[in-house]
């Protein structure tokens, strides 16, 4: 994950009627333009369901990560995704341990495994401090802090709690030098995302604030030219 | 429903190794070619990952179905597929409640009404006889049995213990008459898929013997070959 | 469970504070003495959670159900209470599939054969009418309606929804004529447990109006001196 | 957990014929023997399943823990068994994320913070190293090795794979220094008890070796005697 810069922008499109069929295709080509145009000095990331991986690696050039991948190896499994046939999709990498898709530690410690061994991504959801901290032990490329009591909110943790923000990040650190660390609930505006950033993390995870807006690719590009002037703010005042 | 023909080889490609990518397309490849060459006295419907789906519908004229559905709502769903993405993919429908992928009986219910509501087709697999008798009061289009003493034994459930095919049909039709009865456990030959359709269900549910075969499309040919023959011979019987 | 004589209360203690040690106890004294009283006319069963399980039994006269049995046979489980382990605590039988504690549909199967197999009454909850048919055909003692838009709303199927009621209850009884059908969904009042009876079903499961109340004793008396009304009621209109 | 000293038997009776009802009592009291003739050198815990837990405390001096606590509030849930029901039973503690009722990791963070807050001691049970660290970040009292690779076979990691157990121990110690380290993957005879304390943990969680054994309390005695060997070598090591 070392060619991922950051800031990043990973966008769940999660399963509404816009993350589906021509909805899908149109939400990756936004996150596409933004992503070429900010080539360098941010990076995008999108996420759709499991049914328009391909269709979107295909495509596009924007770097494209599965939802979930299932801990099992390839095999005799009906409906599951293991994370090989995430990779052979083309995808980059993919999320696990999602708010909406919690799994048992031994399953996240197994995808966290294979995902490696693949050459895949992997994002680790969790909620409270304490719970990344140990996600982080467990050495996935980034872990995305959820307060679970901002899921879904539309509060963003970075500007409603800061101080989880870097309460958690410090105790992250305590424990892992170089996960990359995302925040990740109720992120909606650009504002939200230039906190997320200037607080510590090196980029966010958002889904609705983009997936539901009229406008999202105005919203994309907000978030990251947001956050890449919160890289710089951070950057002046370590200077100062 | 009524637009598939009896017999029916419903291939469940699982996630072999074989069952993904350039392994999905192949193996789709040969069940088309099986499907166009029986076409109107026999239906071939292929089954592979979600991730697949799309790929094979968008290639292939033989009808492809979804592994599994999840049992939820467009909506904030993160790694999960509801129907309206099966839909979306072109799939002509899904399987629900595999063995490998059992569901609580609310989310059958759910993916039944869901299902028919999208105009998809929905397989319910099953495994004791009454079982399938309480799947067959949700009616869904179709039920498969798979008596779980058989499942990935390659002991065919047709030729090893017939009596609980014609238990489970004859418990099945007390409640459901209308209900399409797949066998589904253990079938790994052209004389298992002939006891099954002979034993008065209408196709068979078949994955490893085609999926891992070196020679898959000889033998989802002789499959449905075999299952003609069973047709033709319960024919002559009614009218002796 | 013929032993038990229409109309029936169901109390589901659940876990509150006042359904653990002390608490437990002293519901389950004063739904021992409306057990008593009533004899013969209506059947009182308490539910409490397993740890309370042996102390009811072993010190109350009134019969006692599990609130769940885990769908396993005795052996190398850890943390699971088999019906065997019910069974052993005296426990008459357990409630199966409640909202709170969904199974899947072969783990109901399992359940209903093994509590016949042991001798222990079992009532499976359900939700939609269709549901509850399908849980007939398992054969339970005991089917409870639980119509998921009013699961702790405190509002009673049986006077906001009666047509619910009706349908499931002639539903189910297409295809089971002797299951016992017990109402559970919002029932908070004597009111509500008299039109759930004079509905068609043969009692109530309830749980918050009788444990969260200040005077639990009052509620159940009031709850079967009301069923035995609508069981009368029934009676002389039947005859007219 | 302060209050129990080095080396730790701990008896998960799972459910077993020998692990309900008087069964359950007769392991308690043998048990009890060994505790009380080895208190100030040993401990002896016994985890029966939820309905032995009250009997056993209120009959028994050994301490008694839960084999699992579901990760609930008291409050409206059905079937399941908070910290606050385990803790009203008079138990000491529980066991969490066992290899045969595993946890997700934020169910395990709201365990151990639960635990803590209620004055109950909690095991929690973790296969590979790596998950044993990322538990032990978490700072329950005690976490228990099972190696999958060993779990049932009645080889004992602290024999068969002795490197397993050193390696988990170097592991968890560099993000806890406190933590105490119990082995607990087919620990069966007195000689396995003592390697897993000569290895560098404080006890073992033991089940089917005494269990199901025709003399459990002379395994138990065998097992509890070798620990303490095992630390007085230990300790004479160290002074060398």
């Amino acid at each position: 994950m070392s060619f991922f810069r950051d800031p990043i922008l990973l966008i769940n499109f999660k399963v509404y009627e816009q993350s589906i069929g021509r909805g899908a295709l149109a939400l990756g080509k936004a996150a596409e333009r933004v992503y070429l145009d900010f080539k360098g000095s941010a990076t995008v990331i999108v996420a759709p369901p499991f049914t328009e991986l391909r269709t979107l690696v295909e495509s596009l050039e924007v770097p494209v990560f599965a939802q979930h991948a299932d801990p099992v190896e390839l095999g005799a499994h009906t409906g599951s995704i293991p994370p090989e046939a995430v990779k052979e999709s083309g995808a980059r990498g993919f999320i696990a341990n999602h708010s909406e898709r919690r799994l048992r530690l031994d399953e996240i410690a197994f995808l966290v495994e294979k995902a490696k061994h693949l050459g895949l991504g992997i994002v680790v959801c969790a909620t409270r401090p304490r719970e990344a901290a140990a996600v982080s032990v467990l050495e996935p490329h980034m872990v995305a802090i959820e307060p679970p009591e901002l899921i879904g909110t539309g509060l963003a943790v970075s500007r409603v709690k800061p101080e989880v923000v870097t309460e958690s990040v410090a105790t992250i650190r305590k424990y892992n030098a170089d996960i990359v660390i995302l925040t990740g609930a109720g992120i909606s505006s650009p504002e939200d995302a230039e906190a997320a950033v200037f607080l510590g993390t090196s980029g966010v995870l958002v889904s609705s604030a983009i997936v539901k807006s009229k406008e999202p690719e105005r919203v994309m590009r907000g978030m990251v030219e947001a956050m890449i002037r919160a890289v710089e703010k951070r950057k002046s005042q370590a200077y100062t």
